[in-house]
């Protein structure tokens, strides 16, 4: 593959499978492109909640709004900015309240191949 | 590993390895950690340009500012909230004008850990 650059426009966005909550993700790297990590845009409503147990590493970036990650070890809150990673493994409720989030992310390895959802 | 959020005033900014450019990087997660990826914020100062073969895939999310990937096959320029995806094997030259730029980035395996400059 050669370097590439996306914008969020770039994305074709749909709801995130196996739950009913209004989040949608876009991936614009994944396992067609042959490289090792998924590479998309997530958005979030305001008030939704999803739980899931990480089946690949995830690291979100926020770059809109605010989302809450919640596992048995408590819970963070992230802003614009800001890097939320999720180990394969963990069991994590994310939130959002009022402002929704618009998030970044990169999993290795490819999240479409692992779920079973 | 848990779940973590991360904030650029986490980091520890340093000068980027085996270049002289006013380019500065600061790991959060690596392979000290114990899983597949590094994760970490970049900050280039205006008017830099840095010429590097990827030794990993690199995933890089501006936040801040404004830089461009130039390649053999062309330039792109990419703003806040873009993704610039750089697969292992590309020989990139990361250039910055007047505003300089803060990147998040993910390296698929550790950078540290293949880095020999």
């Amino acid at each position: 593959m050669k370097v590439q650059k996306f914008s969020v426009s770039d994305a074709k966005m749909g709801k995130s499978p196996g739950q009913n909550a209004e989040i949608y993700v876009g991936n614009l790297v994944d396992e067609k492109d042959g490289g090792p990590v998924t590479i998309g845009y997530g958005r979030y409503a305001p008030d939704q909640s999803l739980t899931e147990t990480m089946e690949v590493d995830d690291t979100m970036i926020v770059l809109e709004g605010r989302l809450s990650v919640c596992t048995s070890n408590g819970t963070v809150t992230a802003a614009r900015g800001d890097i939320v990673y999720m180990p394969k493994g963990e069991v994590v409720t994310i939130t959002t309240e009022g402002e929704g989030a618009l998030t970044a992310f990169v999993t290795y390895p490819h999240w479409a191949t692992v779920h079973k959802g």
